[in-house]
């Protein structure tokens, strides 16, 4: 199969390294905004050849990935719509899915119904493409949220796609989707970055930092993550999100006159509740 | 040496664990208010012998190291104090410092100076003394706050137990660890908490936290900790603690007015200056 991929980061990659090494990739052009970007995936093998532009990269692309920032597909699917071949498929792979469907509508027109919505449950927080791992998506999810004009053509063969990278693939609601990730995947990146930032941002903040141990290396773990792509996914998922951190808030609210106030049964309640909720999460996380 | 743990958990097994495989270990007789607790560590080999009182574990004992939740030592002094060989050390390795000190001076009388304030920043989210593990300290740091009156000798003899765990042990005023802690352990385990409890919380809560992902596992593993013990630490350090939740949620009412009005520029600003802080904390980490 002939792909071309347009935004060429760790996601895009690792994708196109598993079906390399499932044998699916017969050509692979890519297109990105940082020739450097196509340079090292040229090196690394996962791509063969570089393109000047989006239109470029698609002309002769019987299957097409957009791995860009989410805010910038609207522009990639305008500059798709005309250069697409007419059998073509694609699918993106963003974080956020109302707003890409809706860009995707807005700019692709007669293409839409060949544009399969996907999110792809997987990634680490070490942006570029030499980060690229072919085994990322085993045995993770990928949801698809096709919408009523989605061809089922395309979407079987999309599904077929990421089936091929060794992930489970479901289908979903984009609305549905769209709340269940602002509040486990969009809502803690914000949390993160801001616990550094409110921390850093303190005259001794610095000193601070050098003695976060385990607990702090993995709760901002996601705070290393790109900016850019975290930017535009608050952005693009905005109602959503708003509405997950008003409620994040307003617990957080009531834990302030708890510690202000000593009030030790409040915040055990909280803590417990929590504490049997992740417990079990971790148990039924391992037995998938 | 003759040792007296009270309070047989994850962190005094480990040190126990630790003080054996350095041969420093002569009797370790231990009490716990769950008497499966000290049955679980004879099993390990940990402990020599239960004791039916906080009293009678010290009697015998020429290093006593409180190991309870920070919010049962006051308590556990005010038992040791009359029980206590006259040229005996203590310990304890609480998350927190100045209230431990001042439970301590309140409690031990003629004994207060044999006392020396500890803190390993070590730790793992499984609470109990079966995932105790001697290599626990290897590397890491522990933070001693001596007082004014704390006696030299029992001061370089602490010094020296922990730095046999392989650990990098060094001194710090008792008000600035409680302040450099609560931002960057205490607030993020109630920050952890809370996001799983304010979307277990949800009537969705359930469907939503089935699909987090690598993110979600990292930012929220501290909130499957002991409930008991952070509250209690929350309480302890309420002052710094307060003061530190309140920046942090000045600076969530700015990313909520930034996510509502789609201000992606705020955004921006708040998750690069975070990236940025992050990365290089992951360098420095590394480099030690």
């Amino acid at each position: 199969m002939r792909i071309a991929l347009i935004g060429v980061g760790m996601i895009g990659g690792s994708l196109l390294g598993a079906w390399r090494q499932a044998g699916l990739v017969t050509r692979a052009t890519g297109y990105d905004i940082d020739p450097r970007a196509v340079a090292a995936a040229r090196a690394l093998g996962l791509l063969d050849a570089g393109a000047a532009s989006v239109a470029e990269a698609a002309a002769d692309a019987q299957f097409v990935l957009v791995a860009t920032p989410v805010g910038a597909m609207r522009r990639v699917f305008a500059q798709l719509a005309p250069a697409l071949a007419p059998d073509a498929w694609l699918a993106d792979v963003g974080s956020t899915k109302g707003d890409v469907i809706a860009d995707a509508r807005a700019e692709l027109g007669a293409a839409f119904p060949c544009f399969v919505p996907a999110h792809p449950i997987a990634g680490k927080e070490l942006p570029g493409v030499e980060h690229a791992d072919a085994g990322l998506f085993a045995g993770k999810r990928v949801v698809l949220t096709p919408t009523a004009e989605t061809s089922a053509d395309a979407l079987a063969a999309v599904e077929d796609l990421f089936a091929r990278t060794g992930a489970q693939v479901e289908r979903m609601d984009a609305v549905e989707h769209d709340r269940i990730f602002a509040a486990v995947s969009h809502l803690p990146h914000l949390l993160s970055f801001a616990l550094v930032a409110a921390i850093g941002s303190q005259p001794a903040g610095q000193r601070k930092l050098g003695y976060g141990g385990a607990g702090f290396r993995d709760f901002t773990r996601i705070a290393a993550s790109s900016p850019a792509m975290w930017r535009d996914i608050c952005v693009a998922n905005r109602s959503a999100l708003a509405k997950e951190l008003r409620a994040y808030r307003t617990l957080l609210d009531r834990l302030q006159r708890a510690v202000d106030e000593g009030d030790a049964a409040t915040l055990q309640q909280t803590f417990e509740l929590a504490a049997r909720l992740r417990r079990q999460w971790a148990n039924a996380a391992d037995a998938q």
